[in-house]
Formats: C-alpha cells, structure tokens, sequence
C-alpha cells in the first residue's frame, strides 16, 4: 500500500465518519448506524494492517538485512498485539 | 450516550482521522502512525458500544415491554456478533 | 443454545486445544500452528455469543418484564464490552 | 516463548476450557461463566501471539538474511490479518 492509496483509504474513512453523523442527525434506526459503523471499523483496520505490512516489508527487512533486527522486531510485535486487541 | 455527546465523539473521531492523514503527509515513522490509528479504532468502538447501549435501554426494552421483544433481541445480538468480530 | 449444545462445544473446544499442543510436540509450522489456534478463538467466541445470546432471553427479558431491568442491561453492556475487546 | 512454556500455557488454557464446562454443569450465573470465558480468549490470544512473536524472531528473520523474505512476509502478514480479526 503506497503512501497515495493509503491517504485515498482515509479519506474515504474521513467521508464515512461523516456519514455516520449524518445518519445520527437523521435520526436514522441505531442498527443501521452500527451496521455503518462497523464499516468504517473494517476500513480502518485494513489501512491498519497495510501499514503494518508497509513497514514489515521496508523498515523491518532492512534492520534484518543490517544485522540488528532485534529492536524493530520488538517494536513490530507490540504493534501486532495491540493491533489484534491484546 | 445522548446525541449531542455522540456527535461530538464523531466529530473528535474525524478529526482524529484528518489527523492520521495529516501524520502520513508528514512522513511520520510507520509505529506512530499505527498507534494513533488503534486510538481511533478504539474510539470507534467506544462510539459502537455507546450506540448498542441506547439502543438497549429504550428500543429493545420497550419492544420486551409490550410483549414483543423477540425480533429486537434477534438483531441486537446479530449485531453484538459483527461488533464481537466474529 | 441449550446447555447440552454448548457442552459439545466447548468438549470440541477442549479437544482443538489438545489438538494444538500435538502440533506443538509434532513441531508442525508455526503457520499452520496459529491458523488452528484461531478457529479456536472464533469457537470459544462463538460459544461465548451463544451464552450472551441466551442470558439476553432469558434473565435479562424477564428482569425487564418485572420492571427491573436496568441493573441487568448496565452488567450486559458491560459482559457486551469486554467481549467487544473494548 | 519457548516450547515448553507454550505447552505449559496450553495446558492451562484446556485446564479453563475444562472449568467453563463445570460452572455450565454447575449452572454458574452466565455473566460469571462468560468472564471466565473472556480469560480463556485473552490466554488464548497471548499464546497465538507468543507463537508469531518466535516465528518472526527466527524463520522470518533467517529468510530475509537468505535474501528470500517475500514469501514469508506474504504469509506473516496473512496470519498477523487474520489473528486481528480482520
């Protein structure tokens, strides 16, 4: 996921949080906001992981390549946990 | 949760996500940017829970109330399953 | 879920943990390890839903049908929560 | 995390999923029998995460130094995905 797709994937979470106030404003049926809210949850998890494997894939691959891994595979993993809802 | 206190999680919500984009357009390190996005996610969710739980204490309630609480208590607990994840 | 429904789940659950730690002693993939582990966390989460499910049809409709359902929906909410990962 | 603490871990966890089947038998309160559960999900995904965490530190790592990561980056990042509940 490069740096434009990312920021295209916020934007639209952007649009979608709106949404959800809109839907609020109306006073639409609480399910289909929730229903909508669970969207932008997903949406926002996914850019979540795309960034984590943007990162696996460049930032963490060369700490290994350089020989000192240790550190960023650290780091990455406390990000994993708090990403899986540790 | 009223309205006006869920509107204003929302539009906290937006900005937090303008936010991201904003930590993204500045080069921000991969990590960070990760930990302000389960921030988010966990607002998000906060927002979720304080939606079912109004949803609960009046709608499901009243439908229970008056006798028919049976299809209520079906989508309240399909929609405790999405948010669950599972 | 009646009780003897969600006892063969959770023997079937006993037994996917059992399976897990064969797999461990077998030194199978670490990838194949964690694919298993988590159908067993969408299992026990599933089994965990099925028990919400029938403590909202039961304990908590009938506490509002008495005209004290409110100490039951905050602790709901609250069971809600945590399995939200809040 | 060591082999044997895994299996130590795992262990303990069929040793909870075994109680969860007693306070059933026991008729438990539900919202008792479903903290119990939510421990059994939180051991279970602290040793899932145990798992990735060697897993990085050893097979993704010497790929990487083999200078054939990608494989194991693809699959790593499939398994991180799908433990986040993607």
């Amino acid at each position: 996921m490069d740096k434009k797709s990312l920021q295209d994937r916020l934007r639209r979470i952007e649009g979608q949080v709106r949404g959800l106030q809109r839907m609020i404003d109306e006073d639409k049926y609480c399910i289909d906001i929730l229903t909508q809210l669970n969207s932008v949850l997903a949406a926002l998890k996914a850019a979540g992981l795309g960034i984590l494997d943007d990162h696996v894939r460049h930032c963490v691959r060369e700490s290994i390549e350089e020989g000192n891994g240790d550190a960023k595979i650290e780091e990455l993993m406390a990000a994993v946990a708090r990403l899986a809802g540790k």
